[in-house]
Formats: C-alpha cells, structure tokens, sequence
C-alpha cells in the first residue's frame, strides 16, 4: 500500500473504534489509549490525525452524519425529517445519544454538541440562507426543534412524543422543519405576533 | 388560628422551603428531611400533604407554572411563548433547570418531568383541541418544541439559540406554539409531506 493508502486506512480503522466505543462505553468513558489500541494503533497516530477526543468524536458524528446536505433549500425540510428520524430511530446514534445524555451536566460535551452542530448544519444553512436578515432566527428554530426532539423522544422518553410512529413523525417534522427554514416568521420583534392563525 | 389556616400555612412554609431548596440544592441533593427542617415542620407532615419528594416536586412547578391558562386557543400559543420566555429569562427556574439538567441521566427525574408536562400542559391542551384527531401530534409538537428551547438556550447553551434577545424569541415561539396547536399539520402519515411551500 502506497502512504496515503496506509493513512486513509489507519484513519477509517480509528473512526470506526472510536465509533463503536463512543457508543458501547459512552463518551466520557471512551478513551484515546482505548480508542488506539482498538484500531491496532499507538495513541500518537490518533492525536495526528484527529486531535483531541472530542474532536475525535465531532469526526465521527460527521462521517456518518444524520443531516443530509443542505440542496435545494425548498424541499430540505422533508429530506432532513426523513433522515433524522431514520438515524435517531436505528442503531448508529448511540454515540451521539449518549454525548447529549451527558452534554446537559458536562460542559466539554455541551461544547462538542456545539461543534456538530455548526459543522453539519448551522454552517451548511447559513450559507445556504445567505442574505435572509432572520438567518439566525431560522437557525436557532431549527437546531431548538431537532434537539427538542431527540431529548423528548429519545432521551427523556416523555409521552406523547416517545410514542408517536416514525411515519407520522416524518410529515410533522418536515413541515416545522420547512417551515423555519423559509416559511413566513413570526412579525418583528417589536410586533406582538399574536395574529392567531385560526384554525383550518 | 383555625386547623384549615394552619395547615394552609404550612403547607405554603413546605412550598416555599421547597422551591428553595430545589433551586439552590437541586433536585437530587434536596431531602425531605431538610426541606421539612426549613420548614419548620416534621418529616411526615411534608409526606402527609405532598407524598414523595417527587410529587413535592411537581406541585412547587405547578404552584408558579410557566404556562398559563389554555383557555382561548386561538392566542394561547403567544400567550404561552410569552410567559415561557419570561420564565426561563427569570430567577425562579432554577428549581425545574435543575431537574432538566440531571433528567437525561436520572429516570426519576425524567419521570417527574412528565408529570409536570401531563399536568401542566398535555392534559389541559387535550381538553382544548377534544376531538381533534391530531391531538397526540399536537401535543407531541408543543412539548418537544418547549423542552428543545430550555435545552439549546439555558442548559446546553448552544448557539445561536443562547444569544436571541427574548424579544426576538417571543414571536418566533408564538408562531410556532400556534401553529402546533391549531396550524395545518402536514400531509398524513402516509404522504410524503414535501409539498415544499416554498419561500414568501
């Protein structure tokens, strides 16, 4: 094998014991040493290639990203709901799920959520959004939404979200999704943005 | 005093010693032993008007309750996203902050966390929208929104939720609450959902 083949295997053979660690022992209990030994290599090639074991874990997260690129904003909304609900409802989120698990009482995993979330999806969207004045509005709507979600459903398994079918989670979520993205927001700050939609 | 007076008394003393105790200590840290010592009751008395440490819990949230009165649903969702930011921009949340951040790795927290929820609002809501076949849905929406924003904005502090000025969250909320309880839902489980309802 050629050096760069040599590499890119050492560093897929890293990813995937970093994955399987971070998801069977949980991120705080993961280790580089354990990480290293797992993939058949020494601590130092991990610290090479990917830096600390939180930046570690943000490349894992990524490279198995349950966020589809951004595209065509118009119909992002629903290919990110599908996709969300497919990863969250399978086997692969066990690493990320046990991250926001411990994120709310550790503040080094707070600060890796942060880096997923602006590498995989507050940074895509912001370019895509680029110009829109409430960008980061829209932003925050999103992010809120989809960590709401995980937390009830996955997390705190509160009722009635835990319980609803993946297939009516879909639709619902790629409307609120969608709709943050570019539908009409809520009047301005200083308006009171209580028009009351009626029902329908 | 009269006997109702007095125990109206102290059961407020218990309330009171409670939200204090929960706010400064936490939850997990928070006896029944030491809130019925600031008290200035006895143990049983606390478990006689309130039962566990729990239930004591759930009735200092609901004694000052983030989330008014349903009542007219057609601006209940502004009337409850200004009440829920002005709540969680104050000083009385710490006691339920407290009980959120430790929920994810404490099942009985959790669970209290859907005891407030069940009483504060999915029963209320499932009163107001009676007979609205998407009420699970509904409900499943306004909660996971709700907890999405404590979770982004006060306790993992994720960007740019943390920075939004309340004015600015207020509406953006309203409209979004609303549109959970009385908007359009999407497409039904068996649509795709991505009609797409493009930019305006």
């Amino acid at each position: 094998m050629a050096f760069t083949e040599r590499s890119a295997a050492a560093r897929r053979a890293i990813l995937a014991a970093a994955r399987e660690s971070f998801a069977t022992t949980g991120y705080e209990q993961s280790t580089i040493r354990s990480i290293a030994a797992a993939a058949g290599v020494h601590s130092s090639m991990v610290i090479r290639y990917f830096g600390s074991k939180s930046d570690l874990f943000v490349a894992t997260v990524a490279n198995e990203s349950p966020i589809p690129e951004v595209g065509d904003l118009d119909d992002f909304g629903a290919r990110f709901a599908r996709r969300f609900v497919e990863y969250w409802e399978g086997s692969d989120c066990a690493g990320p799920g046990a991250l926001l698990r411990v994120a709310p009482t550790h503040q080094d995993a707070a600060e890796q959520v942060q880096a997923v979330f602006d590498r995989l999806i507050a940074g895509p969207v912001r370019v895509a959004l680029a110009g829109d004045p409430d960008v980061e509005r829209r932003v925050a709507l999103l992010v809120a939404t989809a960590v709401g979600f995980v937390y009830t459903r996955h997390i705190l398994r509160l009722e009635p979200v835990a319980s609803i079918p993946p297939e009516a989670l879909v639709p619902a979520l790629a409307a609120t999704f969608q709709s943050h993205l570019t539908g009409p927001l809520a009047a301005e700050p200083a308006g009171r943005g209580d028009e009351g939609r009626g029902r329908e």
